[in-house]
Parts: C-alpha cells; structure tokens; sequence
C-alpha cells in the first residue's frame, strides 16, 4: 500500500503549506548532525535548507507527482533533493564575491550566520547530498528512475543550467542584456530547477514524452512568470514583505525584464505566461487544478 | 568488443602518464564550452580541472578497474568524474575564505586567474558535471551499477566525507588536534574520495565484497601514507618541485602528522602503510603490481 498525496479537496495553500511541512521533516531526518568537529557543516546546511520559505520547487514536485499517483515517500524524497539543490545556490549566491547579500527570507545568510568558509562548505555539502538522496533506493525501487532522476537534476543545476545562468547574472552587471538574453539568463538560473521540479514526478511515473512535454512547457512558462513576479517585487514590494532590501537589482545595475520592458507591460507579460502555463495542463484535466492555482499564485504573491 | 587498459608490460610512470592523457582527453571532450555568456564558467571549469596534475586518482580508477577487466571507456568515464570532483575540492579549498593560496601546481589559482565568483561557480560546475557524468549511460550499460557509483561518490564527496574533512581542517587551525583526530580528518578529507577511486572499479565490475573490502583497506592505508607524505613535502620540498609555498601548514598553525610525530616517525610510519597498504592487494596476485608500484610512489614522489 503506497500512501497517496492530499485529497482532492485540498485548497492550495494548504496543499503549500503541506508540501513544506512535510518536506522539511525529510530533510530535518536527512541532515541529522553527527558527532564530530565537522557538525558544524551540517548545522549550516540545516540552517540554510530548513530557512523560513515557501518551499514552491518541493510544492511543485508534489503536485506534479500527485498527477500520476507517484508513492507520497518517493516524491518526498525528490522534493527534499530539489530544495536542498535550491538552497545550495541561494547559499553561494549571496557570498560576498557573488551577489554580497546579508539578508535572505529575513534572517542573516548563511555566510552572516555562520562564516564565508563554512557557506562555501555548506553550499556544497547539500548539493552533494542532493545526488546522494536521488541515487537512494528509497527514492524509487527501479535504478534506472533513480539514474534518470539524477542526470535531470544535474543537467539543470549544472554550468549548462543554473550554474551557468548565474554566472551570465553576473557579468550582466557590466553588459547591456536585451530581452531576449535575459529570457535566456532565467531559463538557465531559476527555470531549468523548476522544469526539474515538475517533471520529476512524470519520471518516478515513467509517464509518456507527452505527459513530460506538457509539464515543461508548464514549467518554461511558470519558470519565467514567477521572475518577471520577482523583479517586480524588487521594486514595488517592502523590504518587510520580501524579506531583502527593496531595489537591489537596480542597485547592483542589472538589467531585468521590469527595467527594460516597465512595470506595466511586464505585469501583462506575467500574467500572459501564467494563461500560457496553465493551457499546457489541459492533458491532465480535473487533476491539474492546485498545478493551475500555484501558476496564478506566483504572479500575485508579495513575497 | 571491450578495448582494455594497458599490456601487462607497461611500467608505472607510462601508466600514470598514460592515464592523465586518457582522462584529459575524455574531460576535454565533456567540457566543450558554449557559445553563450556562460563560456566564462566552462573556460575556468576547464582551467581547474585541465590544470598540470599528476591524476593520481584517475590512475586508481584505472588500474582498479583493470583488475576487474572493466572496459577502458566505462573506468574513463569514472576517472573523468572524480578529477572533476578533486579539481572542485582544490578550487573551493583554495578561495581567500578557505586556504587563501595563490598558488597551485604553479600556477594561480582559478580565483586568481579567473575571479573569486567565477571560482566558485566553477566548482559547483565541476561538482555537478561529475554526478551527470557517472549516471550517463555512457559509464556503464547497467543502471544499477550507475547508481551505485553516484550513491559512492556522493558519501566520499559530501558532508560526511571530503566536505566535512575541509570542515574539520579550518578549525583545526583553531584546535590542537591529536594524532586521532587527525587521521579520521585525512580520512575523510582526503581518504574518501582515494577509496571511491579504488573501489569504484569494484563497482563497475559488480566484484565481490571480498574483492571490494580489500581495494577498501588498500586505499585506505594509501590514502593515509599520501597525506604524510604530504605533510612530510610541505616541510621537505622545494617551491619548484611542489608547484606552492613550502612551510605553508605550519604558517596557518595547523597540526600535522609531522608537527605530531617529528619528521622520521612521520616517514617510518608512511612506509609501515605503504607495506600494510601493497599486503591488501595478495588477492590480485600478480596483476594488482600497478596498484603496489602507486604505493610506493606516493611516499617517494617529490611534488
């Protein structure tokens, strides 16, 4: 007997709230710290991975998973490897040589908290063990899922994938990106974690290219709602809503989709690519509904 | 057909060289940069890993493997990784915030010659590059098995191997470690990924657990004599011949296997695991005489 995800009532932030609550006791059990002078590492990890957060990668692992019945213990288990792959890089974003952050969800970063080295450290101890939990039997009984899992996960966080987005990101500072490069840039930094994110549930199915096609093309679309959502907020949320200082992009001199396009019209893009994503979910009908409810939450969300 | 690794009548320094030319090979082929902005990330990715080296692990996963009669391309693809992953660990050690060394098998170190975010970033490339690597189908045609090495490398990369080790250094500049302490630190910051290289020939020839255990005991004596031998060169040797500062441990306070036991019991002692090391390899009789050769030389080598 495999035990199934959420009812068909959920609402979805209960479904988001959920999907953190269960999630972080993956990786609360995880990440026990061990003995030794080397806790200190795993005391970071925890404290960077278990940060107050939305959890909407875990979230969307959950969702899409749901869609084909895919065992509540194995999609917890892709979604713990998800946020842990997410908090790896916010972790080595924010160190002083990259993006020199002191706040993140309204708590010191990890380099503030604890110290530069140990960031570095921790960064790459939950990276490392995000590989380790996909390639654990638990995750899934077939190996070549887990083989598949493992090879998604690493072509998405790699130089090809986010690490190669956030290193465009930065020499964005000194070079004028047009919109379609900085399209480009997002799909590399924050949509190829979140294209992971749902369809790692058509993998631990072994659901149909179809199926998976539909769900990237879910993803693409969300994947860059939710950053044109971000840049928004960087200039019209609070600092005590976002929980980091208001304007920072345009402190750092970046170019981002509300600099080049303005507020209004990258609204009205957001929200053309929110009806976009949520058309790519026809395929899976009724079953989609909390899929098409976290599309519209990204882009009215205040944090 | 399988093409096999090297006639039983190569000598030491022809394999050793034989296999930095082969994995260099396979990594040049893995690292093709892009087009992109995102060049800059493989350029230094490429810099790190390609850099002059005696690809001592490479060489382990490829004598390992022979043993076993594994074929030449899966134990490369292995070799490929690990480099990636001992490349990453130097680039990250070596960041103002860690190590702070400007100098690496002389020449500067990837924050030096690139920057420090890009260093970074180079490192978690590389990091991710490996675990891609190894669950590419290319390495091995059984997904089992890929799992396996993914699982394995994983445990000797992460938290609670070479991560929590680099961990337990940099406080160790704080502490005064005992001989015990800093044996289980070598071990896990060095020992692991040695043992991994060793074993994962095991793995991919899906060898008994006698076979495996042995390769275990072997790298882990090895691993060990390395380190002293280490401590012993950072004392001993000349700028020129190990490519960094000479006196560097002592001038960060650290203690070290020589600091403890004086040079000549360090050097007694690197010998007695060398003879412990070459006694794990009766097993393979006569065709392990790569791996005995390996151990000799790493308490011999002068850089």
């Amino acid at each position: 007997m495999t035990e199934t995800l959420w009812s068909d009532a959920i609402s979805f932030p209960e479904a988001l709230s959920e999907a953190a609550r269960l999630t972080d006791s993956v990786v609360e059990r995880l990440l026990l710290t061990p003995e030794g002078l080397e806790a200190r590492v795993f005391e970071a990890m925890r404290y960077a991975v278990l940060s107050p957060g939305k959890r909407l990668r875990p979230f969307l692992v959950l969702a899409a998973s749901r869609l084909f019945g895919v065992a509540r213990r194995c999609a917890l288990q892709v979604a713990a490897s998800v946020e842990m792959v997410h908090a790896y890089s916010l972790v080595h974003d924010d160190l002083p040589a990259m993006d020199n952050s002191d706040l993140r969800r309204g708590r010191p970063t990890c380099h503030r908290r604890f110290d530069e080295a140990t960031a570095v450290l921790a960064g790459d101890g939950l990276l490392t063990m995000a590989f380790e939990v996909l390639s654990d039997p638990d995750t899934h009984g077939d190996p070549a899922v887990r083989c598949e899992l493992v090879s998604s996960l690493a072509a998405a966080a790699g130089a090809g994938g986010m690490v190669g987005g956030q290193m465009i990101d930065l020499l964005a500072e000194k070079q004028i990106l047009d919109i379609g490069a900085i399209t480009r840039l997002q799909r590399l930094k924050t949509g190829a974690l979140i294209a992971f994110s749902c369809e790692a549930g058509a993998i631990l199915a072994k659901a149909s290219t179809e199926l998976r096609l539909a769900l990237r093309g879910y993803a693409h679309d969300l994947g860059l709602a939710f950053q044109i959502a971000d840049d928004l907020l960087d200039v019209e949320g609070s600092a005590a809503e976002t929980g980091k200082p208001v304007g920072s992009d345009a402190a750092a001199g970046k170019a981002t989709f509300v600099s080049i396009l303005g507020a209004a019209r990258a609204r009205a893009q957001a929200e053309l690519l929110v009806r976009q994503a949520v058309a790519h979910l026809d395929l899976f009908e009724r079953r989609a509904e909390l899929l098409r409810e976290a599309a519209r939450f990204v882009v009215t969300r205040r944090s």
